[in-house]
């Protein structure tokens, strides 16, 4: 069978074997419903618990701090609508790189009273400093600024933007979805800094789709987005999804075990990558910030981003353009556009994550099979023309 | 091993071999995110559409009609709040004894300003007819009447209500989540006579926890309760859970097939339950009414329903007091409470919800099972007194 090199783990991440292993017993096996009162639901019940300890010990929370959702979009929505339905309309930041599942809901508040404001970011994808200590003098109520992007990969100086948005009597959130597996994240450090809430999720970390949590300060009020049975503390109801939760525990405890030796390792491959598309004439985005050491976005002008994409697919390489989320989606990149990046550029954008599976030969292989496919396509443009 | 006699299927059920053995590939292999444009994101992709349509066949709807979430309790949610959101604040009514997950985001809705009316239900907890007509002078926008009742088994005659909802002005839903794969649902037929929504859930009927559908007209607006990427016809953002959606399809379609043989099959195990039952002096709730073939919720005078469940337990039966998605709330039902059925009676609620995997010896060794257990507890008692 024809399997391509995966190079899209910001996208999704094949589970870990020792996650799925995990999982098992509670899909095949009679795995009850974590609220009945027989042996089968204890069972769950304490499979839930477990985990819940896993995920809070590899991002440095309270287990009672964790609340399970179905995915890192509903940890965001849960949190953005449901701290906005605790307050008074009032003013509301994020910023303008965050995933869509941050942005859309900020969208929906405005709809209902409430002011947005959208961060801006220099040209390297970092938040800007000035512009964000000017906005405090608004005293927002919540803020949402990412600890890493999804599609540049750079890092925020989330610590030093919490610090200011708690002076201003603001909760401040941090969509850690792509952070989290990638460099160490620490609620307790965070959270005295002034992080109230982070979200995390499973997929992303080598866990399987369908679990993944809001870590929650307990003195930011949130109303939960999905009432009913009073599951998770009442924040977020619905039976429980044990087994996907069993095996979020255990990415997030394999996560931490091997971040020490995953981070150098996936920056000496980033370096060798960056290497070769610098001789190939690329321009790599967010390059002068930190950024996580697994990703990579550049871009070749006068070729289009999808096109490369899908090339590069039958030359066995799977990689992104674009956000994988938003690339239904045919416009430019709006966390480029953030970036000030022009739209020409911009629609040449690709992606490349790195994990866990990935070596040096296939840095090498995928620089070939890349260099193979703009000179077939600069040959068919040249016939064009 | 221990293995008690599972009789809480309403609560949750065992995954078909069938359902874990489709799920496996997208679990332990490489499964893409369903927007990637690589071959992995269209492999997701294309086992997300057949699960679509295994789906969307065994409840007589469109393809296109399915909304994938991840439990039922955000399906009635989705609906609920979703179709608010798209309507001025006007009447909404929801019948007493709805599951918590109908229930609680009414209540919301009502402090968003909205006039709740929970409608009552007779002693054998069917919705009083005289009084829904009367409720439908008040023009409600939105009605929800729950096709099964979770703890009863009891059926509602929907069509019906949906048609004089219809005459109102009203958009109708209904919670179909413990009504699918234990009686016929045609949402073909049902829509015709004004039913708008249905919610469905896999991991009723034996599929796995994490995936679940709202079936929508798609003449009724709602707002995504999670906004973000876009998917689901935007209307539930987030990267699909492809496996349990995978897993949810051939469910779907293992309970549509077998449907004609089990419902009967059932319907026979539970007249030999209630014999025994009212042998033993117990009494039987709504049994005047239609009913799930599976349902049996009966009560003993002077015993507690916990104790006994907690006592059967140890003898190797895993069953039910009260609703199991509540019972972490020691609470009389909200459901017995709304068929008049006092208090002390209602503390002593038990519920056997019978599945595929039950057989007459089962039945058997469950009423030996009670009456022992009965025994016991009267001589406590007695020792007691
Ligand atoms: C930064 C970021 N936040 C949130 C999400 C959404 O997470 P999920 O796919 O688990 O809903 C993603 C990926 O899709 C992401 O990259
Ligand atoms: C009638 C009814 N509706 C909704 C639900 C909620 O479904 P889920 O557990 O999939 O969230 C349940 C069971 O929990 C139920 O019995």
């Amino acid at each position: 069978m024809f399997a391509p090199v995966y190079l899209d783990h910001n996208a999704t991440t094949p589970a870990d074997p020792a996650v799925v292993e995990a999982m098992l017993p509670y899909l095949a096996g009679l795995c009850g419903n974590a609220s009945s009162r027989h042996e089968y639901g204890r069972g769950a019940r304490r499979a839930i618990d477990e985990a819940r300890s896993k995920v809070a010990a590899a991002v440095g929370a309270h287990a009672s701090e964790v609340v399970f959702t179905s995915g890192g979009s509903e940890a965001n929505n849960l949190l953005i609508k449901g701290a906005a339905a605790c307050l008074k309309p009032g003013v509301l930041v994020v910023s303008a790189i965050e995933h869509p599942c941050v942005i859309r809901p900020a969208e929906q508040l405005r709809k209902r009273g409430w002011t947005l404001h959208k961060l801006a970011v220099d040209a390297a994808g970092r938040i800007d400093g000035a512009k964000f200590q000017t906005l405090m003098a608004e005293r927002p109520s919540i803020v949402s600024v990412m600890l890493a992007n999804n599609e540049t990969g750079v890092v925020q100086d989330i610590e030093s933007l919490a610090t200011q948005a708690r002076a201003a009597g603001a909760w401040f959130h941090s969509d850690a979805v792509q952070a989290v597996g990638k460099m160490a994240v620490d609620f307790r450090r965070l959270n005295a800094a002034g992080v109230n809430a982070l979200s995390v999720s499973a997929h992303k970390i080598g866990g399987p789709k369908g679990a993944a949590a809001l870590i929650l300060d307990k003195r930011l009020d949130i109303e939960p987005l999905i009432a009913g049975g009073g599951h998770e503390r009442g924040l977020r109801s619905g039976t429980e999804n044990v087994a996907a939760i069993v095996g979020f525990g255990v990415a997030c405890e394999l996560a931490a075990a091997r971040l020490a030796d995953l981070a150098p390792r996936l920056r000496v491959l980033r370096e060798q990558l960056e290497r070769g598309l610098v001789a190939l004439g690329a321009t790599l985005f967010g390059r002068a910030a930190e950024r996580l050491p697994n990703t990579v976005y550049f871009a070749f002008r006068d070729i289009d981003g999808e096109t490369l994409v899908g090339q590069l697919d039958r030359a066995g390489y799977a990689l992104a353009s674009g956000a994988a989320c938003s690339s239904a989606n045919p416009e430019p990149s709006h966390v480029l556009r953030a970036m000030g990046v022009e739209a020409e550029l911009a629609r040449g954008a690709v992606r490349v994550s790195l994990g866990v599976g990935n070596s040096a030969a296939h840095v090498d292989g995928f620089l070939a099979a890349l260099q193979a496919t703009m000179l077939r396509l600069q040959q068919l443009t040249a016939m064009v023309v």
